[in-house]
C-alpha cells in the first residue's frame, strides 16, 4: 500500500510541478507546488483519521519523491510536455491511486464503509483542489465531468472487495482501474454530467 | 445540538449548491461544493479540538444531508432562486447555527470562554470561506458588513447563558437569533463598519 | 520560544491587516485577516504534530496579539505604510521567526531533523499563503525568489545547532537571521532562482 501511495504522491507532485512550470514559477515555487499537491491529500486524510504526524511530512520518502517529481519536471519538462494534456492524465492516475489507498487506510483505522469511501475520495481530490486554488483557478473537481464520481466508484470497489473477503490486490487493482478508466474515458469522449442551467433550458 | 448542527450543515450545503448552480457546475460539482461548504466548518472545529474522525465525515447523517441539499438545489433551483438573495440568507442562517453549536462543542471539550467563542466563529465562517475560495472570490467574511462580529455575538450569548446557569436552549435560541438578526439587519439596511480608506479620507 | 512565536504572530498579523486595508476591507474584515494570517501557520503546525487544541486558538495571548495588530494597522496604517513595501518586510520577519519556532516545536515533539525543518518551513509559509489565497492572488511563496529556501535554511540552522549541542538561543538567532537576511537580500537585489521557461529559452 505504501508503494501505491508513493506512486500516487509522485504523479500528483508531477501534475503540481507541471502546472508550476506552465505558470513560469521558479525552481522553489515548482518544488513547493510539487510538495503541496503531492502531499495534501494524504496529509488531510491522516489528520482526519487522527494519524499524526502525517506520513506526508514525517516519512522522508514522501518528501524525497515530491522533490524528485519537482526536479524532473523542472529540468525535463519539454519531455513531460510531449504527452497530450499531461496534467489531466497524471491527475487521473493520482486520483485513482489515492482513492483506493485513502479508502483502505480509513477502513484500517476502523471507519465504516461510507466514511471510508468518502475519505478516499477526499484524499483523491485534495491534491488537485490545492493545486488549482493556489494558482487562483476554480478546482477541476468542480468543473470536470466524472471526477469525484470516479473516485467514489474506485473507493466503493475497495470496500466491496474487502466485504466479499477478496484479496486486497483485487480491490486495489479493480478500484484503481475503474477510477482511472472512468476518468480517462470521460476526458477522451468529453462525457459530461447534466448541468442545472441546461436542465432549466430544457424545462422552459 | 446534533439537530441544530444538521440544520446548519443543510443550509450551508444549500448555499454551496446554489453558488455551484450559479457557476454552472455539473451535478457532481454541485454535490462536492455542497459537501465542502456544509461540512468544512464542523470538520475544522473537530480537528482543532481533537475530535477525530470528525462527525462531518464519520457520521452518515451529515453526508446524507449534504447530498440531499445538493440534489434539492440542483433539481429545484428555480424554486430556491425565487427567494431574494438566497445565498445571503442561507449563509446567515448557517452562520448563526454553527456559531452557537461550535461554541457549545468547544466548551464541552474543556476550552475556555474566549477560545470557545472564537472556535464557534471559525466554525461559522469556515463553510462560507471555503465556498468563496473554491470559486475564486474574496470570502464574504472579509468584505461584508457585520459578519464575523455577528458570529462572535452569537457565541458570546451561549457562553454568557452557560455561565449564568441558564438552560442550554436559552443560550442556543438567544445566540442564534442575535447572530442571524444582526446579519439580517446588516444585509437589509446596508449597515457597514468603517473602512480604513474612508477614515483616511476624513482625516485629511 | 513563546515570545518569538508571539512576535512572529504579530508581524504576520500586521502583514495580513495591511493587505486587508489595501483591499479596503472594513474593520472586522481586517481583524479576520489578521487572525487568519497570524495564526494559520502555528495552527497548521500544531494540528500536524497532534498538539490540539492549538495555541493559536486556546491561548488568549495569540488572539489578543492578532487583534492588536489588526487594530493598530486599521487606525494607524498611514504610519505603517510609510515603510517601503511593509508587507514584504513584515512577511520576511514572520517567515524567519516561524521557521525557527516551528522547527523547534517539531523537534520537541519527537520528529526527525528533515520533517522538523519541513514543518518549520510550512509553519513559516502558511500564514502568507492563506493571506494571498484569501484575496485571490497566487501566493508569494510560489512566485517569489528565495522564499521557501530561506525558511528551509533557517530551520536547518536550528537543527544543526541542536545536534552540535549549542545553546538554543544560538540556533534561534542564527536561523532567524539567516532566513531574514536571505529574504531581505533577495528582495533588495532582486535575486531570482532559475525559471523553467528561461531555461528552455537558453536550450534552443
Amino acid at each position: 500500500m505504501v508503494v501505491l501511495d508513493l506512486v500516487g504522491t509522485f504523479v500528483f507532485a508531477l501534475s503540481g510541478a507541471t502546472v508550476g512550470v506552465k505558470h513560469r514559477l521558479d525552481l522553489f515555487g515548482v518544488l513547493v507546488l510539487s510538495f503541496a499537491v503531492g502531499s495534501f491529500g494524504g496529509i488531510a486524510r491522516d489528520v482526519l483519521i487522527g494519524a499524526v504526524p502525517p506520513g506526508g511530512i514525517a516519512d522522508w520518502r514522501y518528501v524525497a519523491i515530491c522533490a524528485a517529481a519537482g526536479l524532473v519536471t523542472f529540468y525535463w519538462h519539454p519531455f513531460v510536455d510531449r504527452f497530450r494534456s499531461p496534467v489531466l492524465l497524471l491527475d487521473a492516475a493520482g486520483l485513482a491511486l489515492f482513492a483506493v489507498v485513502g479508502t483502505t487506510k480509513a477502513l484500517d483505522h476502523g471507519l465504516g464503509p461510507v466514511p471510508a469511501v468518502l475519505l478516499g475520495t477526499l484524499t483523491g481530490i485534495g491534491g488537485g483542489m490545492v493545486r488549482d486554488v493556489l494558482v487562483s483557478e476554480v478546482p477541476a473537481v468542480l468543473r470536470a465531468e466524472i471526477y469525484a464520481v470516479a473516485a467514489l466508484a474506485g473507493g466503493a470497489v475497495v470496500v466491496l472487495a474487502r466485504s466479499l473477503g477478496l484479496p486486497a490486490a483485487v480491490g486495489y487493482g479493480g478500484g484503481a482501474l475503474l477510477c482511472f478508466g472512468l476518468r480517462y474515458v470521460a476526458i477522451r469522449r468529453g462525457w459530461q454530467l447534466p448541468v442545472a442551467g441546461a436542465r432549466r433550458h430544457r424545462d422552459h
